[in-house]
Parts: C-alpha cells; structure tokens; sequence
C-alpha cells in the first residue's frame, strides 16, 4: 500500500527524536557536539557513563571532566582510554569549588549531577563563573514523576515514590527535571530553552522496553529496594508486587512513559 | 555570539514538533493532511471542534463528518460553513452502528472520542470495518495522568484525580491516551505506530501558558467543580486552591507538562 498525504511526508516521521530513538543515548546526546578546538567542562562526570559519548560527538573538542570522587574519576579515565579517547583530561574536583580560573571554558555540559545536590543553583552559579560570554551550559536531569505506564498499577507507583523519597532524603531531587528552567533562570544564564525527551516503549519498541523500561528504569527502582523497607516506606511484598508491575509493562499490551529535560543556556 | 556546533544545527532546533508548537493545533494536527480525493470519515465530531483543521489540512479530500449527537452535528456544520468549507459533509451517526457501507472510506480519523466510549475497542473495530484494505485510522487521545508541573502541588493532583474519577463513573477513560496501542492491535489494526506529542510550558512559550496551561487545561478540571464537590470526591476549599495552584505553574518560574497520544493503524 501507499501512504500519499498532501504534505508530502509521512506524519509517522514527524518526531524524529523522540519516535524514533532507538537508544536512550541518542535521544539524549544526538544533538549535543561542540565545535573543534572549544574548551568544554564536563562537571560530575562519574565513572564516565556520559563521557565517552560526549568525547565521540565533540572528536575536536578540548574536554575536560571532572568529578568530586577520586575513584570515579579514575574508573571514568580508564573507561575513555579503553574506548580510545585522547581528548579528554580527567581531573579530580568539587563544582562548588573549581580549581579553574574564571571565563576559562567555551562550554559547560552536566548530566545527571544536580539532582544529588542539596544547593542545584549555587553549582549552577559556580559553573556559569568558569565559562566565557558567550558560552554554553547544557543540563540533562531526569524526573521521576514523569513516569506512568499501562497496565497502572498503585504498588508500582508507590514503589517510585520510595525512590523519590530517599533521593530526597539524601538531599537530591528525583523530581528536578521540571524545575530546570527556573534553576537556570535563577542562576543567572540568558535565552534559556528547555527541550523535554520523552521516552515512550511500547511492544513495538522493543530495544526500549528491554534497554529502557527494565534494564535502566525498573533496575534503579529495584536498586532502592533493601533502603526503602529498612526505612519501613513500604511493605517489601507491596515493594516486590511493584516491580513485577514495572516489568509487565513490557509485554506485548504495555506501555511505558518517561522524560528527561534538556537545558540549554548561555553566558553574558 | 554564535552558537556553531560540529553538527551543523542548532541542538535547540531538534524535535521541531514538541519544542516549537506554539499552539496546539500544530502539534497535534499538523502531520495529518490526506489526498485529494481521499474519502474520510471523521468519527465523533461533536461540535466540529476539529472539524475545521482537519477540513483545512486536506482540502482536496471528501470529508464526511458524523456525530451522535444531533445537535452538535448541526453546530458543526454551521462553524463549517462560516469557515468557507465546503468539502465536508455533516451526518448524524452512531459509531456503533455506522450507516456506511464496508469499505467504504479510505481514512478514519478519531479525535477525543474514545475517551468518553465504555467500550473503546468495540468502536475501533466498527470503524475498522468501514475502512478499506490498505486504509489507516489516525486516532488523538489525552492522558490526564501525564500532568505534572513547578511547583508541584497535592491539591492540583488531587484536583485532577476528581476529573480522572468522575470520567470513569462516567463510563469514560481519561488516561486513555497511554494504552492507545494496545487498543489499536487489539482492534485488529496492522503496524500500529503511537506518536506522544508532550506539551512543555514554561515562561519562555507565554502562548502555551495562557492557551493550553490555563484556558484548556485548568479550564478542564474547573469545569468538573460542582460535580466533585456534589461527590464529595474533595473539599471545595481544597479544590480551588488545586485550580489556583495549577495557574500558579504559569508564573515566571512555573513549568507544566502535558502529553496527547497520536496513534495510527492500517487496514488490512
């Protein structure tokens, strides 16, 4: 059969990004390359989950990633060398207090660092003094409310809210992807844009539904398991009975939805 | 400045649909032209609401036009004709009992009519049956479920759940939107393909605050005011301050976030 519509294109296509990500990494990071010969912080790089990626999109680029633990510093340092990279520098140091002179950056990239932090706009301040006018700063944070799924499920929603409840224990946000336009704004940084991604699974997603919705979404929750009844938030049947909701969002009838939040803004 | 990034585009620019809609009629309808000659079936027009867009993005196609409700059907036509279309003929029709005969359409478009239906799937299959081998349903859904917003608020949720509630008692699904694939291949559509079409509002699309946010919805959950109090599904007092706190996320530094499922299928 043919599809012939009057605008002359398929409507299947007209959300590339979000309908057709096959991976999480592209749905993130596709369009984030910074130009040959540019200074670009990554700050709270970990064990280098985002770095490699980042590095591969910017192959011009002078990176420099950092991160307050001397151990995942190191861990993300042998990760980019076993992936090849000789463009990045690796350097152990705290984002409330960098070892950077002022201005000394074209741009900053953070990825899921502030929503461990107790004070997300003070880093944000402390990271827009070591960029230039005219420079960048880009920020992916996920939103843990964002989440919702088909079947529904009460125990599978619940045990969600036991992952929010302790990352907000701990002094995190698990909910800071729908507030990182006034976080921006307040730090200071001009012509701030946000752009939501979506991650939508269903059984016609099948690299989603395994990658995503089980492997990375459904894992975290679980990671939270023993924390969550220790600290008596829920029942670790109820907690269990969760899970097992999660996971059957990926069979043949499930849906599953997310979405991260990508900020851009500049300096001046 | 400039911003020139190694991929050549601006990463702002990337999902076009969500990041730039300006109103929702783009986002949710843009995509959807069909052929001149095409013969479509616009199932549940209502008020002809959609009507007109739907009219106007495929004006070569011969639209037929059917609601349940007599009277709407004829408010329809009226704003019909004071738009100048004159490619649209209006019907009333039951979608359960459609006096068409099979195979009879090449196109099938539903939109924010199976929320309301007891039995979605039956309708699905009705329609299907009026379609033609190698013809497509295109179908438009809601999901109050995706509501999430800064600040976040428990009366606003509780607020919202009032409306999710009384559609149900109702007979209706207002978190239809998310299982629109299951319903859609359950139907017996073939290479069914869902569309999520995210609304993000922030004080940088003031159009979208004012247009959807406020006077769609929080216009919505007011509307069902009376009945929920009548329910005694929440305090008056509670609800409104849920009504104040949704106007509240369209403050400076206020965030709301909405999605719409678009879902297509083919006849086999």
């Amino acid at each position: 059969m043919t599809r012939a519509y009057v605008h002359g294109y398929d409507p299947r296509e007209n959300c590339r990004l979000q309908d057709q990500a096959k991976t999480l990494v592209d749905l993130l990071h596709s369009d984030t390359g910074y130009p040959a010969g540019s200074r670009v912080l990554e700050a709270g790089c970990g064990v280098g989950a985002q770095t490699v990626t980042l590095a591969r999109n910017s192959p011009g680029a002078h990176i420099i990633s950092v991160d307050i633990s001397e151990q995942s510093v190191a861990q993300a340092e042998q990760s980019a060398r076993a992936a090849g990279l000789s463009h990045v520098r690796f350097q152990q140091a705290d984002i409330f207090n960098l070892p950077f002179d002022p201005q000394s950056f074209d741009h900053v990239f953070v990825c899921f660092v502030l929503e461990h932090l107790k004070e997300p706009g003070v880093a944000l301040r402390a990271l827009k003094k070591v960029v230039r006018p005219g420079g960048t700063v880009t920020v992916i944070e996920g939103d843990h409310g964002s989440a919702y799924f088909y079947p529904d499920s009460a125990a599978a929603r619940a045990a969600i809210r036991c992952q929010v409840d302790l990352q907000a224990r701990a002094g995190g946000n698990a909910l800071i992807g729908r507030s990182l336009y006034p976080l921006l704004v307040t730090a200071g940084f001009q012509d701030v844009r946000v752009s939501p991604r979506m991650v939508y699974v269903d059984a016609g997603r099948p690299e989603l539904a395994d990658g995503f919705t089980k492997k990375t979404f459904t894992a975290m929750i679980e990671g939270v398991r023993e924390s969550a009844i220790a600290h008596s938030l829920m029942a670790p049947e109820l907690f269990d009975q969760g899970i097992q909701d999660l996971v059957r969002t990926t069979e043949a009838d499930g849906t599953f939805c997310y979405t991260f939040f990508k900020a851009f803004g500049t300096v001046v």
